[in-house]
């Protein structure tokens, strides 16, 4: 298919689905629970045993018969005989009839016959005899076999990211080793005639490769494994190479050379040896962003301004790379709601992206303030803001005291 | 000081003040900042140049003098002489002067003489002339120079942890290493004669450490490098020796152990070699959490249930492994506010602490509903959870309806 043929322009939800519906997932490996934080599960998983696998005391006291205790008082205690103790971490021998208790602490395994557990602070010890001044009923302080978990039970979906509790959850149970998504391998190529690597003093006329480095981090906050593939020149046969080369990664991603100015090189490279999906996406800053798919892989072209290049990967590529883990939650940002403290304009028919600063007011609401910028050259727009709205394609702006949701930057 | 002058028992705030008045910060390090994600900034970072460095155009089109353009319409165009191009990369040779222009893209360089760029969709080119069909004025599609950024000018405070625009910010303006914080070292162990590690196989009377492995994955989250020490046994000179061996690290963290049955003996141990800083905290679950300090160094001793030790870790540990960093924000959980879906009775003089799960009722609005469990025995109270709720010491619970404020999971 030629490149001409193909001059797509989509806007933000039709590049996601596009990207999305021809997603490959990446292959899955096993690895231990210890090591697994922040992995993406690969297949649901099942409780290996009953947690607890035992009947134990969740309380320090004495396992008894409930019925032993019923209708006892501060005045009128039960009176019992301790027969023994059952110590946390043994199998206890002691048995208990009517009339008879057994010394437990938190944990310990409830002897055969016992069916409640008095506290300590409800009793009074003399040697063997035991004086209990508050009644309980069955089960009273005792954690039953698989009350936390049944042997066979589903304790973590497909897709879902380990988190210390799951670590928890899967090791009481036995589980030990787990299927997850391998990490995504992602190659960042930073183009332009104009770039050289950052160093302590400027180049007249030169500009810092910043994006294959904020990139990659951006590549390691959502869960894949970055490849600085470092800086390209606009030369169609030196994009064709590497682009050739970081084939073998999982995923490709290109800032600049997409605009006007640069002839449509990348977009050309990238149809040269595979097919667009689209070019162009209604939104701003982005609006050359432009996705490829060459041997199954997606080539992501972003725009070359720093603010572009961040904002793009966070609506395009990181999902993706998540999308490719299969995981359930696509976007790692956590939003809040707030008023908007000054009016937006935007532009009908394009998705607006506008860094806010939050602040509270004296009725304590969060009010995002636009951060002042003049376009996506602003680096420091992202660095004094705490997040980003989107203004929707179907309006022409949003008034002050507008209810917005912003997504935050990760603290 | 002996163990019994001690049996301070404080409430969680109190408790907080006294960790984070008696901490000791960990010492800094240089690193390249493309490996600073997630460090924290030892000292403020100020700007090594303007940002950009020169003016540069912010547009395809044409460097030209504003006043040149000045009344020029669609019926009446501007007609101006291109002498040259401005190359992205290159110090422009050209100059201007009125009726001049010259040719340059996003990122060009402004020839000498131009004050404004006129985008290239207004104006119409044949051989050498151009019509321009729409009036500029002076600064108009101009990066200035320092515009994002004067040089000297602080781009990053102390205490901030560095995000991927910042790693941005700091390549764009030649800052190339920075001071951060050390990780602090944290050695994590669990205690207790019934412990033993996982295995497939439950073994009667047994019970699996899973907190050492669940509180190392905290320690990751919260910024430090976990050390896991495993397991020792409840025996005063076991612990002693494991304490002592541990205080090479910045902190030490003990689960279990601290329950009436277990009869004080790991507060004992501490006091032995140090002094405790309070003794129980009045929340729950949590309620036997104690802090030591031996040697400057802290000591915490957190309850041994799964879900007690992790709840009392986020409380204390994790913000005091931050504040040993110097960070602002001791805290990485999201907070979002949330109806409370169902009553939740509390105690007064005690900080509950109340796992919920969140919903979208018809309206839209988030409700958060507390996850049904039986104490802090069960794992998967945290696991089916969203986050948490606190309820205050002052309350004696909360009515359906109340707005919380709901401290998230991250996802």
């Amino acid at each position: 298919m030629s490149f001409h043929e193909i001059e797509r322009r989509v806007d933000v939800e039709t590049a996601q689905k596009l990207i999305y519906s021809s997603i490959r997932k990446v292959i899955t490996e096993e690895v231990d629970v210890v090591d697994s934080l922040s992995r993406v599960v690969a297949k649901e998983i099942r409780s290996e045993s009953d947690v607890p696998h035992f009947d134990r005391s969740a309380m320090d006291g004495f396992a008894v018969i409930a019925g032993d205790t019923f209708g006892c008082s501060q005045q009128k205690p039960a009176k019992l005989e301790i027969t023994g103790a059952s110590n946390v971490g043994r199998v206890p021998r002691a048995t208990i009839a009517s009339g008879k208790a057994v010394e437990v602490a938190t944990g310990s395994q409830i002897p055969k016959g016992a069916d409640a557990v008095v506290k300590i602070e409800n009793t009074d010890r003399t040697g063997n005899q035991l004086k209990v001044f508050l009644p309980v009923t069955p089960g009273d302080n005792i954690s039953r076999v698989g009350e936390d978990l049944k042997k066979g039970e589903v304790i973590i979906d497909a897709g879902q990211f380990i988190r210390p509790q799951d670590i928890s959850l899967l090791l009481a149970c036995g589980v030990l080793r787990i299927q997850v998504a391998k990490k995504p391998t992602v190659g960042v190529i930073a183009t332009g005639n104009e770039l050289i690597e950052p160093q302590k003093t400027q180049i007249p006329g030169k500009v810092f490769n910043i994006n294959t480095h904020s990139l990659s981090a951006y590549v390691t906050l959502y869960g894949g494994l970055p490849i600085d593939l470092g800086i390209v020149g606009d030369s169609f046969e030196e994009l064709k190479k590497v682009l050739e080369s970081a084939l073998k990664y999982d995923l490709v991603v290109f800032s600049g050379s997409t605009s006007v100015g640069k002839k449509d090189m990348l977009p050309e490279v990238v149809s040269s040896v595979g097919r667009l999906v689209f070019r162009g996406v209604s939104m701003r800053p982005g609006n050359p962003t432009t996705v490829g798919l060459v041997n199954g892989k997606h080539v992501f072209l972003l725009p070359g301004f720093p603010v572009a290049a961040m904002i793009t990967f966070e609506t395009f590529v990181g999902p993706a790379i998540r999308k490719m883990m299969n995981a359930k939650c696509l976007d790692p940002r956590s939003e809040i709601t707030a008023l908007l403290g000054k009016r937006v304009p935007s532009t009908l028919g394009r998705r607006d992206y506008v860094r806010v600063r939050l602040q509270l007011d004296e009725e304590g609401q969060t009010v995002a303030y636009p951060v002042r910028s003049s376009g996506s050259g602003i680096i420091s727009s992202m660095t004094k803001a705490d997040g980003l709205i989107e203004i929707s394609e179907d309006l022409e702006g949003l008034e002050k005291g507008s209810k917005v949701i912003v997504k935050l930057f990760p603290r």
